[in-house]
C-alpha cells in the first residue's frame, strides 16, 4: 500500500531550543512539555488544544473579502476532503507536540440534505477519528455543535422563534452527545451565537431564555442517561453575531444558571476576546469565573483592545498570559479543561509554516505566562501583600462578618467605639512595579 | 412672622399648554399629570421624581474645571444651608409638579466630624423634610447612602480591605434604614460606586463579594427587624469611579444576588447612561431586569453612546423614552418605583430657568414616550406581529418544550418525521417601520 | 418578442398615501417626491440612490453562517445573471421611484481570469446598464472599483507592500473611470478598505501613505485627460476589515489631501456608520465635513452605537435624519451627491418584499428629517439662538479677531480696560427641547 | 540661617541597583541615566519629565470623593503654599534625578482676582523657580496655559462664543509666552480641553475653528515678536471634558493645522491615553506624528483599554514602552520633547512614597522598552523583514510610482504583459514572535 500523503512535508516534530535566536520561529524556547513546575509539568498545567474549525477549516474570506488560505487538504469530494483534513489535523497536531483538539460537528464532517445523513457523515468521519486518536494518543478536549452557520438558525437555534428549529437543534445536540461520548471527549461547549437579539422590536426575550433553560435541560438529562462523563460549559460572548447575546459574558451566564437551577451541570469556556468585547479587561472573566468556581476551560486567544469585533488572534501578550495562568494555577489547574487555541492565522498568512509559527508563538507565550506566574506564586511576596491587606477580617468582629453573624447594630457599635477608621494606601503602582518584575 | 425667601422668584407653577409654540420651553406640551391612559393618570404612569444631589447640591465643578453653578440656597454654614436647600426644593418640586424626589443622607444633611454628630444633623434636617413633605404631599421615592465621597470609602465600603471600614458603611446603613422609615420612603437603593476594584494584582475578590453579600444580609435583617417597607434597590453600573464594579450591569447584579440567595430582597433601579456604559443598548437593562422580574425603578436620564463616561444629561429621545415606557406598561407599571430623573444640567447650563427647562424637557420626553407606548400597545399590531411569530410553541411538542417535558429524543423524532425546517424572514425593518410609525 | 421576466411580481410603483395605517408598510406616508420644499423637490434634496451591492449582490452570509437570501436573479452563468440581476435593479428602482443607483466595477460584472477579461465584461454589462437607464432615466450616483475583495488586494490595493499589486488596481481604477464617463456617473468614489494595516510590526506607514498618494494623483491626470466629469470621493472608515485604515474619519482624510496637495480634487462619501465606529456622533462627520466645505455625498446608513463592526442597517431614526439633512440644506444641498442607501437588509429578512420595505421606511426616516429640518430652519428659533451666541464677533476687536488683524498685545489691552468676561449659560438643554419640538 | 524643610524626609537619591528583588521597589532597576545606548545616553534619550499638576497640585478628588492627598506643602496662604510646593518639587525632581518638569500657569502660581495680579503672582513665583532651576539644573521641558479650569472658560477658551473670554485666553497665553522665554522652557503645549463641543445644536462650528486658528496665530506672531524659542505643540485628544474637541487625534490636528497654514509653527505633545481614548492602539498617534514630521513630545502614560475616560496612570507596559521608543529612535530622538509623566498616583495611592514608587516604575517600563527597542533596532531582523517587503518599488516602474512619474496608463500597461501579481504572506504572527522575542 502506499504511503500516506504528507501535509505538512518539510517540518518535523517542533523541537525546544531554549536558546534559539529571533529569527528561529519554528521551535519553543519556552515551552518544555515535560518540565516540572510546582509539582506539574508544563503540558499538564497548559493542556494546549488545537481547534478544527479556524486551522483545518479556515479560507481566509472574510466580509469584505475572497478566500486566500489554500489548504492541499481541501480537495475532492466534501468526505474525501473530510478524511484528508483529519489527516493533515493529526500529522500537525502531532508534529506541533499537542495533545488535545476541538471541533464542531459539521467541521468534522459535511452536513448532509437530511439529517440522517449528516449522522451517517459523522459516524463514518468520526470512526477515522478514533483511529487516529488510538494511533497518536490525541484525545478531544471538547466537542461542541454548530448551531449556528445553517440558514435555519439565522434566528436562533435553542431561542428561535419557531419550535421545529429549536428541534432540530436538540436532533444535533442529540447526535453530538453519543459523538462526544465515543471519542471521549473531555468536556462539550455550548456557544450561542444566534442565541440573543438583532432588534428588540420583533424579540419575546422571556420566551427564549425559557426556551433556552429547557433546552439545557434536555441535554442534561440526555447526557446522563447516556452515560457520557463531558463536562458540560458555556461559552459566554457579548454580540456579534448578534446585537446581543443572552451569554454576555461570565456573570450573565452564571445569573441565567442560577436562575433556572442549572448551575450544578456547567461550567464556562471563557474566550478573552469575548470578554474584552463585552467591555472587561481581558482576565476578567477567567477570574470571576474562577471565583464563582465555574472556570471550566479557556479559549486562548486574543483581539486588539481597539477592535470592535471578534480577531481570534493568537495570544502574544506575555503580562495577560501571566494573569491568566497565575489564575489557573491558583485555582489547581484547569482539568478537565484545557487552553484551546480558538485562534486563526490572519486571511494575510498565507504560507503554510504561518500555521506553525502562530501556534508556537502562542504556546511560548503562554509557557512563558506560566513560568512568570509560578515565579509571582513561589516568590509569595503579592501574595503576603494581599493577605496582610486584608487581615482585619481575621480577628473579633471582621471575622464574624466572615461567617455571617454580625449585624448592623454590632458594627454600629464598634464604630461608635473606634471612631473614624484610618485611610490604607491601595498601593496599586508598588503592586504594578512588583508584578513587572516578573514579566 | 416674615414671609419665606423665595428661591424660584419669577417661576410659577408649570402649566400644561399644548399647543405653545417650540420658543416656550416653561410649560409642558405633552405631560398633563392627570391625563388618564390606559386606566391610569399619567402621574401614576410615569411617577416622577428629582434627584437632590445633581438639582441642589451640583456645583458644576468636573474634573477639569471649577464650580460654575452659584444657587443661593448655598449659603450661611453647612446647616443653614441644608435646610435653605431643603425650601429650594419643595418650591421647586412643587412648582415643577412632581411628587417624588431622592436623596443621599450626605447630601440632604453635611457629614459631622463623627457618626454620632452626622446622625444628629441628619435627624435635624430630616425633621424639617418631613415637615414639608406634609405640607406638599411630596413623598421620598428613595432613599441611598453615600458609601463612596468620604475619603473613608476610597477603597469600598462594604468591600472595602478593612474591616472598620465596612463598619462604618454599615452604622451608615443602619442610620439610613431609620431615616427611610421615618420619611415614609419607598425604596431604598444601594449603588456600589467603590464597590470593584482599580487593580486586580491587590484584590481579593472573592473576599470582597463575600462581605457584599454578608453586608447586604445585614441590611435585610435590619429593615425587617425595624419594619421599614422600603423595597431595596441595588443600582447597576459597569465602571466609573472603579475601574470595575461588582454591580456591572442587570445580570451581573442577578447573577450575585442568586448565588448568595439574595433575590427575594432586592430589585434593580436601572439607569440607561450606567447600562450604555457596560455595551449595551439604551433600553437593554430596563428589559432584561423586567424579564427577570427584578426591574423595580428607572433612573431616567441618558448619556452619549460616544462617550465613556457617565455624563448624567436629561432623557431627551423619544425612540428612547418609547421603547423603556413600553415595557412598564407591560409590566404594570414600575411602583413602587418611578423615573427617577437622576440627571444633571450642563454646568454650562448656569441660568437658574435651565433647572426648570431641563426637567420639563426630560418630562415632556417621557410624556411623549408614554403617549407613544399606549398607541403601540392599543393598535396592537406589534404585539399581534410577535404573538405570531412564536404560535409554533402553542401546539403539541412545542407545548411540551414550554412545559419542560420534551426530551432529546422526541425532538429528533419530530425532526426525522418533519424534516429540515423552513426559513422565516424576521422582518426587522417591518417592525423598525412599524415602530417609527408611533414616534 | 417575449415578455421581459419579472423579478418583483406583485409589486407595483411605490404610492404615497400620506394618512396610511401603521400596518401599511409598502407606501410612503412621508416621502413625496415632487413636493417644493424651501424652493425644490423633495427629490431633488434627498437624491436617493439604491447601493447594487447589497441590495442585488447580497447573501446574506456573515462571518458566523451561511447564504440566506434567495433570489430569482442569481441564476445562470456568471454572465447571464449579471444581466438579470441589473434588469431586476432596473426593475426596483423603478417600481420604488428612485433616480440614482450606485455599483462596485465587480458587482456589475463578474471578474475574468484576466483582466482584458474582466474588461471585457465591464463593457458587456454596461452597454446593458446604458440602455436601462436611457430607458428609465434611472442615473449613476457613483461608481467605485472593488480593490479589496480580490485576495490579489489582501495586504491592500494602493498601499501593497508589492509594486504589481498597486499595478493592478491602477489598472482597474483606468477602466473605472472610462466606465464612469461611458455611464456619466455623477461621482466616483474610492473606499480604502484595505488601505491600512493589521500590524505595525509589518508595515512602512510613509511609504504606504506616499504610494496612495501618488496613486490618486495618477487618478486625477487620468480622469482629467479623458474628460470624465465625476466628482472624486474618497469615503473615510476608521477599521475593518483592517486594524487601522488611514481614510479613519473626515478629518484624517481632510489632513491626509491637505498634506498631498490634493484637497481640490477630492471631497467625501461620509458614511454615518462609519462614523460612529471612529467613536463620533452620527452626524458628526456630516457636519465636519460640511463646515471643511468638502461634504460630496451620503451613505445614509445606520450602525448600532453598541455594536464595534459595521452593520449597514438602513437609517431609521428620525432624530439622525433631521440632524443631517438641516446639515445638508445650510450647505445648499448635496449635489452632484446624493443619499446613497449603503444598507442591507438583515440575513435574517429573507422575504423580497423586505428588499422594499426597508428601503421605503429609510426613504420616509430621511423624508420625515427633511421635513423637520425644513421647519427649524424656516421658524429661524434654533438659528436666531445660535447667531446671538456668537454676535460679539460683530462688534470692534471681535471683528478684528475674524479677519485675523488682533494680536495678543490688543486682547490683552481689551481685558485691562474690560476685567472678567461674564459668564453666559450655554443652555444646552433649552437647544435641545426647542430641537425636539420638530421630531 | 535656618535649614530648609524638607518635604520628602527619609528619601535618598533614587539609586539604580540593577540586581535589587522585585520586593524593592525604590531603586531602578533598568534606567541607569548616564549609561550609553546607540551613542546617546538613556538620559538622553528617554527626556523625563515630571509634570507638576498632577504630582504636586493634585488631591485626589474625582467626581465622585473628595480629596485623598494631603500633602504637607499645601499649607499656608495660596502664595506660601505655591512657594512650598516648588520647593517641594524641586526636591522631588532631584532626589528622583529628573532633569525635566512641565506646569501650567496656573498650578505654578495662583490665580489672582484680576489679571494683573495673577500676572503678579505668576513673577514672583517664576522667579523662584528659576533660583531653583539655576540650582539643580533642572529645565522647564514646557510650559502651558491653563485655559479649561477657570468657570470662563466653560464654553471654550480660543473657541468661545464670547469674544471677551478669547480676549482673556490670548492675555493669559501673552504672559505665557513670557514666561516661557523667561524660563527657558524648550516647548510650549496648547490643550484645548475646552475647545469644542457639547452640543451641536448651540455650535457654529466653521466660526470656532476659524477663531481657534487666528488665536494660533497671533500667538505664532507674538512668540517671534519677544524672540522665545519654545516649540509650540498641540495635544490631542479626542473628547473629555467636552463631548467632541476639535484636537481629536493626530491626524485631526495636522488637517486643522494645515488647512490654516500652521503646520511649520506647530508639533504635536502625544499622549497615549488620549490616542487609545479616540479608539486607537497606544502607540498610534506616536507613529502617525512621525510618519508625518509633526512628533513633538510625549506625554507617556497609560488609560485602561476598557475604560472610556482618561485616568492619566503610570505608563507600565513593556510592550507598549517598546513600541513608543522604537519609534522615537527611528525619528532620531524626540529633541527639544521628552517623555512628560502626565501621570497621576491613583487617589487610593496614599502615601508620600507612592510618588516615588510611581514614577521608578514608569521610568524602568521605558527604560526597558528603550534597551528592548535598541536591540531590535540592532539586530536588524525585523527591519530587513520590512524592507524585504517593499523590495519592489526599488525597481523600475515601482520605482516611477514612488517618484511619482508613472501613469494609469503605465500601470495597465504593465498588468497587460506581467498578468496576476502572486499573493504573498504578511506573515504577521512571525513579526510578533520575533517580536516578542525581544519583550
Amino acid at each position: 500500500m502506499a504511503a500516506r500523503e504528507e501535509f505538512f512535508a518539510g517540518f518535523q516534530k517542533i523541537p525546544y531550543l531554549p536558546s534559539a535566536g529571533p529569527g528561529n520561529v519554528l521551535c519553543f524556547k519556552h515551552y518544555n512539555a515535560e518540565e516540572v513546575l510546582m509539582g506539574r509539568t508544563m503540558e499538564d498545567w497548559l493542556r494546549f488544544s488545537v481547534c478544527y474549525w479556524h486551522s483545518f477549516c479556515g479560507t481566509g474570506a472574510d466580509p469584505f473579502g475572497f478566500q486566500t488560505l489554500h489548504r492541499s487538504w481541501n480537495e475532492g469530494t466534501p468526505m474525501e476532503s473530510a478524511k484528508k483534513r483529519l489527516r493533515a489535523a493529526f500529522e500537525f497536531f502531532t508534529k506541533l507536540g499537542v495533545k488535545y483538539y476541538t471541533f464542531h460537528d459539521r467541521d468534522m464532517a459535511p452536513e448532509g440534505s437530511t439529517l440522517e445523513e449528516s449522522n451517517r457523515n459523522l459516524d463514518e468521519i468520526t470512526d477515522l477519528a478514533l483511529q487516529l486518536q488510538n494511533k497518536t494518543g490525541v484525545k478531544v478536549l471538547w466537542i461542541t455543535c454548530n448551531l449556528f452557520a445553517h440558514p435555519r438558525y439565522m434566528n436562533g437555534a435553542a431561542t428561535n422563534p419557531d419550535f421545529h428549529v429549536l428541534a432540530f437543534a436538540c436532533a444535533q445536540v442529540k447526535k453530538g452527545l453519543e459523538v462526544a461520548k465515543k471519542l471521549g471527549a473531555e468536556n462539550f461547549v455550548f456557544w450561542g451565537g444566534r442565541e440573543g437579539f438583532h432588534s428588540i422590536h420583533n424579540t419575546d426575550v422571556a420566551a427564549e431564555l425559557k426556551h433556552m433553560a429547557n433546552f439545557f435541560k434536555m441535554a442534561v438529562k440526555y447526557k446522563e442517561k447516556i452515560g457520557a462523563k463531558c463536562q458540560f460549559l458555556i461559552e459566554p460572548k457579548p454580540k456579534e453575531p448578534c446585537k446581543h447575546q443572552y451569554d454576555y459574558d461570565a456573570m450573565s451566564v452564571i445569573g441565567f444558571l442560577k436562575h433556572y437551577g442549572l448551575e450544578s451541570h456547567f461550567k464556562l469556556n471563557v474566550e478573552p476576546n469575548h470578554t474584552t468585547l463585552a467591555g472587561h479587561s481581558y482576565e476578567h472573566d477567567v477570574v470571576m469565573a474562577s471565583v464563582f468556581g465555574m472556570l471550566g476551560s479557556v479559549d486562548s486567544n486574543t483581539g486588539s483592545p481597539d477592535l470592535g469585533w471578534d480577531t481570534d488572534q493568537f495570544p502574544m501578550d506575555i503580562k495577560n498570559t501571566t494573569m491568566v495562568m497565575k489564575t489557573i494555577i491558583e485555582q489547581g489547574g484547569l482539568q478537565p479543561g484545557g487552553l484551546n487555541f480558538d485562534a486563526k492565522v490572519r486571511r494575510e498568512s498565507t504560507d503554510l509554516e504561518d500555521l506553525f509559527i502562530a501556534h508556537i508563538g502562542a504556546m511560548d507565550a503562554f509557557a512563558r505566562g506560566l513560568r512568570n506566574a509560578v515565579r509571582v506564586i513561589e516568590d509569595g511576596i503579592i501574595t503576603s501583600m494581599v493577605k496582610e491587606r486584608y487581615s482585619s477580617f481575621r480577628h473579633s468582629l471582621g471575622q464574624k462578618v466572615e461567617d455571617g453573624s454580625a449585624t448592623l447594630e454590632d458594627m454600629e457599635a464598634f464604630v461608635k467605639q473606634n471612631g473614624e477608621p484610618s485611610v490604607t494606601s491601595g498601593k496599586q503602582e508598588k503592586y504594578e512595579s512588583v508584578f513587572n518584575h516578573y514579566i
